[in-house]
């Protein structure tokens, strides 16, 4: 099977020293400053990064082993498909984030949203370009999971 | 330096068979449909995936080699940095898009609003949660590119 080699193009400097710290489940707020260290062979490719609000930035899950094609998030009490969640344990141990860019220090980018771990390695950053439209946005289990606790909850 | 290996766990079926294809560009409409068929021994981790309305999927640039880390995009006549524009040179050849789940038939997902090449290999499938602030978001330098070819065609 082919396969294709990746590597590190920065790193994330950020408060999470391991991942109970950072906000999980339903409703998680992900409002934490961090900063991503782009490393400087790869600092000119930051060009004109500034006049963007909001960036995806593409990362390892580099302290997570192996994958579960279905399991239980933290945030349910039903198993769901890995491609149907964000949990760790991916085939391809990426993970996504939107983060919104505050200011940007040379190769220094200070951003907000962070939910990943400290050091963690970047693979990519690109530009947030535009949202889905919310008449046709669904969000599935979640949805589902939000109205199940609620009820337990009332 | 440390590096990760990645594979696909499926490929994309789509009417492009070379970029010239694919629309480009500022106001490039992406409604293409297609089909992400995930290998078998990943389909178990399609499960509940239905449930949403909108995917993101993480994808491999395989047809592109190397990486620039300025250049002048389609879309504009002036250079902007890769980490500021979605062009395919990247350090990591990871592409993103967002796309409409339509249907799903088994291993099969029928989607919207594909931008990637027939037979690109998919890395990862994520659901898409939630938009960015409208009133937040700045897209720089496409902004302005905008807006100088409106004073151009006026």
């Amino acid at each position: 099977m082919k396969t294709w080699t990746m590597h590190g193009v920065g790193y994330v400097r950020c408060p999470f020293k391991n991942v109970e710290q950072i906000p999980k489940g339903l409703g998680a707020q992900h409002e934490a400053d961090g900063v991503l260290e782009v490393l400087p062979q790869y600092a000119a490719g930051l060009a004109d990064i500034d006049g963007f609000s909001h960036l995806y930035v593409l990362w390892v899950f580099d302290r997570s082993e192996g994958f579960e094609l279905v399991s239980t998030p933290p945030c349910d009490d039903r198993p769901h498909g890995i491609f149907a969640s964000r949990a760790p344990g991916r085939p391809n141990p990426i993970g996504l984030s939107v983060l919104r860019l505050v200011s940007r220090e040379g190769s220094r980018l200070t951003v907000k949203g962070v939910d990943m771990l400290d050091g963690t390695p970047i693979l990519d950053i690109k530009p947030y370009l535009s949202n889905v439209p919310p008449e046709e946005l669904r969000r599935g289990w979640l949805t589902e999971a939000e109205a199940r606790r609620r009820q337990q909850s009332s």
